[in-house]
């Protein structure tokens, strides 16, 4: 049986446990330790550790403190990990704690958070997941159940002090070009909500002041928000430090590519991680590897029969963007929005859908000026009702009866 | 047996050809008529009429008049089709001409037309596509072979004259901007090259001197460049004026998503389009439907096995860009060139297998501010050799005695 | 452009053709020679050369001679090609005879040739497919589309004399063991039909006399009538006679595992085949490969969506077979026949899809004394409508104004 | 959270456990009941109840009390259910208890079961497999590693009086056929080692003497060993008693198609089903429905890359049988073990592939007199190595220093 090297208690706030932290800073110490070739599991909160209830209230979604997040399980060191060798982590399984067979999706207010299509969405709303073994429905959001592609959101190593530093000049100095944004443009270090895992005193103190954010991918990974990263893929990491230090959480349930939403994917209300881990020496230089790569699992829902929107890079108002492939998935994303109404649904909940289902996003086109062109991939296995365009014109299967809770900004 | 309404001779230039045309004007008369239900062949020219030739010199890679393209086949018009319909049209089959079973692709030089990672390769460049049945090869890029997912790089409804201004309008008011930008920001009309189908005389020019440029994808679909509206697959146009107006060319072996390299995916020489047309009537309404949507093809290359690159809006420099999708993809693009490099590859070469081979571009994250994360997914199994990497590391297996001919600025 | 090395024209029967034959005998001349690795394209007759016509009348199909079948294109002699190799033959491409896009299915009357079912349908019928691009569908046959699976039934190289004399013996044999058995057990050598290419006088009639009939499947392969030999695959022949002699014909546009139907898939009426072949020099030792081996094409319809019926190795009757995986096979049939029923369909119709669909058929219990377990896996995605089962029962889609042509024994 | 209705300890023996029982009767009184609608979870023993153990000894497998198989879970009682229903079960997921992440497969001994290669393995081997989340290896049979296709072997719905009699009636007959065959042609009714639930005294006596083995499958399921009836599908039963009486177990972390063999795919040694029920009422009638359809689960491992072996209904020994699918399926099954070989696999292990990989065999032609032709799809992708034919022969990746444990019969 494999061990499992850090467990969680859903019962007491993350903060409290050694073994998580929520920034990234090469002076937090290494929660365990393990050999190449080994297997092990880690257990992992959600990614506000708790904030967020399985209730019919979205004023937990408009009143998050964002600074908390992410709480992620480790940093695990891996013994003979050296600067530029590549970490092997294979995804084994990914599953729910008992009793926490749930997770939650929703939109932050454009007040806190912001996310994709916050213009058109700018109210706190959230709806709540029930996991079915392999499958999810919402009582928020009828006419939908699929199969989980299930994934860390987050995902990474420990960065070196140069590369912390170098993440905190580019991103300040891209804050300075407009301080005063809502939502930010970054996240700049915050200190008074950092946890440093084990770190204590004055060197946590120091830590906490510089430590990054975890909410941007970086180099290392991160919070790359890939719903392909998931159970059964294989993933080669960049090693920055001695022992690695690898850190996950943020688990999700489902996620569509853009992960639009925000707040955020299905989140998984707690999780468990099975993995192993390898090094290839000295393999950043061989390969020539910067960032992450990784292949994806063999077992993924198969969901083929897909309804495809198209957008291109003219935006709500009719202005012309230069090949801005976000205004195009953008247009993309609304264009399937307005298409699901038709049957009934509500922007919000067509919008969540988008935001949880194995929705593909493709950047389609970028060369043909000034036009980027994306698509948006509707899997229409996932509707108990056929969303296929006909002679007859759309059939309103969804009633109206439920929409997600919504908390106005007060 | 179908009957080919268009045909075309590969021997004679297209302007020559009044059934087909270059840019988008509705006064263009229609080259045929077809009713609802019916099915029929179009042949097409490739995208320059035959500007590109089949040797081993890119001169006329770097010398072709962009203001000459796209030359489409068309417009159809359809019986009944009226301003608000859905058109449906069944991409039925899409094959090469005799004797011109082979394509080319290529980067223009930044000095005429460019192309998405311009700085990197900024002088013209190309390769040639020979067609083996379903599958293609290059003798200028080995260690490659794949089956091709065969497409129009353009098809779509003439615009009514108000959608024709809209466009004018916004695509002049961007070039104002910067007009002398080299590549240029958009195309504005372009009359002395203006092909207007079988139109003469003044009613040629006064539609020459505002026939919209067929570079871009937009609302009415046009140069979209998606991989996946391939043969097989079931497409709804919106229609904008009287009978529909339907065009097609600019016909693709095989592409990438981004169609990175602009000139272009895999070009084919000559071709015919196999369709089938059909209306819902008042469709745009009732689904509530802007641009095009489509279903992808039942019978599409089943590969499976990706490598997958990330890339996050961090540009080569450093430089921290706001969640710019765009700047995400360019540094995916970059790794899986830099990393096919280390097995022999050119970075030309590598850059070529982005354009054209089955690649998907997957818009991964767009809302974890500062960073977007884009993936690039390489099919391994197009390759001839084992491309993963492994504890011992890349083997040199293409030994650089090829390369894709180059012709530099004069 | 590929030379076309076997050319036929549809006007003028299989037997005037020096360049095809409808017996196995490694006496019948090469038609042609090619070299290691040369790509080339033959044309091929329908298996009967046109003693199935296009039209409502099932007399054909049930007066037609089944001594004369199946006309093939060949043999292809390649150059270096000796006892032991393995010829590997890649099928590019294979497409329909222009003008003769339409193809036909049936089942054969009990007196002459039968099928699997031949007890539950024991007389002449027909139906006529019509190729829309990569689609067909049948005015006999409401309610169904799909795209083609597209192979050659028989595809193989010239047996030696030895071979030859072991497949005459040992189906002699079995003949032996009830010579009246209706419909028989085997075919023996049927000389005065048999057409033996560009033999002539004496040597015909001695290779026609013992000529093997080309209706089953042996160990060079033959009419092996797998569905997934289809185009894009890449086969591995044993090799037997120096030159190899791989003759190919029987061209289906589709077809189900089984081919229960017999006559047949849907037998193409004219077409061609793209192919390129090589040698592995001594493979059959090397491999320890006694029968073809091969990897199905990267291109096939890709239809997921099954309903899948379960049959046992019990009979209609209620008898108790041992392992049979024939009677389970056909169990499992039945009940889909009979479950396609309830929506409207004749039995014939249901039959016929079970011929002429993507349908798979698999081996799923061998062990389980006494009964084996077969399942057919019947695509739902080809249907019009929706074929799930459901609380409210099924819909009748079909109204049973068209059947498949009959005709009864005279 | 879901509960577990049933609940098994691995260290106590099955014939213990009330809510157990290993032969099917009308009599066996519902172990719980449920609702239509309902979720639960239900544990099961592996099928022998913990005869065979995690070590490196075939005495167990060659030693086996064959007639104490298998042990189910259940039966289930569904509110509601009556004769004439379909009894609709989703299974939701599937995995192994705590420290039972191990399965077995073997050979029988000849003199004590078989299997489909018993002449060629006719003494029992065994070989032990490990599971790493959603894969497995075996120590016992290096190079492979794969994603395991999760199902139970056995499951279905008690039979009614009536049909337990048919059964035992037909399978009598038929070993009045030949009693003395070893193995035997069926297995009659044993009722010593019956385990009937919570069946007590004379009741437990009178249906234990008529009680059905578990060994085939019939019409009702029961061990159907279909591989693709994994978790995630959905099952339409017949009802034959009030209450339907739903019974589960023989849980296979993956399975070939025909479980060749026999002992048997990888058993799972102890693990759980989550599933859910529901009814369609009067649906055997309604749907024409005699044996339990499915629809396979939307998650699966999707190996694609398939080598296909031919194999002919012409024996070992050289002898024609008439359209035999069984022969002609161990001829392809013969076909792979001889090809694994040649990359360095005893014989015994190459079997072993074949049995628990998810291999497919597909009853590829039924109707060529005399041969039938059935084709065993080997996906390479689960090798470690390239299993591919190439131009320069196979090369010996296997050493051959560990093989599967064997044990002579006494």
């Amino acid at each position: 049986m494999t061990d499992t090297l850090i467990k969680v208690d859903l019962d007491t706030h993350a903060s409290n446990n050694p073994q998580t932290h929520n920034r990234w800073h090469p002076d937090i110490p290494m929660a365990c330790w393990v050999k190449p070739g080994d297997e092990f599991i880690l257990e992992t909160y959600d990614w506000t550790s708790g904030a967020i209830a399985n209730n019919d209230d979205a004023s937990d979604v408009r009143d998050v403190d964002l600074s908390t997040v992410h709480y992620l399980s480790g940093p695990v060191g891996v013994k003979g990990a050296e600067t530029g060798d590549l970490l092997v982590v294979d995804l084994l399984d990914i599953g729910s704690l008992k009793g926490a067979e749930w997770g939650f999706n929703g939109f932050f207010s454009k007040q806190n958070g912001g996310g994709f299509l916050t213009e058109h969405f700018p109210h706190a709303q959230k709806s709540i997941w029930d996991f079915h073994g392999l499958f999810t429905d919402s009582r928020h959001v009828p006419g939908v159940s699929f199969a989980g592609l299930i994934h860390p959101g987050l995902i990474g190593c420990l960065p070196s002090q140069d590369l912390l530093d170098t993440w905190n000049k580019r991103e300040a100095d891209l804050i300075a070009t407009n301080p005063e944004r809502v939502p930010p443009l970054a996240n700049p270090p915050a200190p008074h909500t950092a946890h440093m895992g084990a770190l204590k005193g004055e060197a946590r103190d120091k830590a906490a002041n510089e430590g990054a954010r975890t909410v941007p991918p970086r180099e290392h990974g991160g919070n790359v928000d890939i719903k392909d990263l998931s159970r059964g893929s294989k993933i080669y990491f960049p090693v920055y430090v001695d022992g690695a230090g690898l850190s996950v959480g943020d688990l999700h349930f489902s996620q569509g590519d853009g992960e639009i939403t925000f707040c955020g994917a299905i989140e998984m209300a707690g999780g468990w991680v099975h993995m192993k881990v390898d090094l290839i020496k000295d393999g950043m230089s061989k390969y020539g590897i910067k960032s992450p790569i990784f292949k994806p699992s063999p077992i993924t829902p198969n969901y083929k029969d897909y309804l495809i929107f198209e957008g291109i890079s003219v935006d709500e108002s009719g202005e012309q963007h230069y090949l801005d492939v976000n205004v195009a998935y953008r247009q993309a994303c609304l264009n399937a929005i307005n298409y699901m109404t038709k049957f009934g649904y509500s922007p919000a909940q067509a919008h969540s859908i988008l935001g949880v289902a194995p929705v593909q996003g493709h950047i389609s086109g970028v060369v043909d000026i000034p036009n980027s062109c994306a698509t948006l991939w509707l899997p229409q296995e996932i509707f108990d009702f056929d969303i296929s365009p006909g002679a007859d014109g759309p059939v309103k299967h969804i009633q109206g009866a439920v929409d997600m809770p919504i908390a106005y900004d007060k």
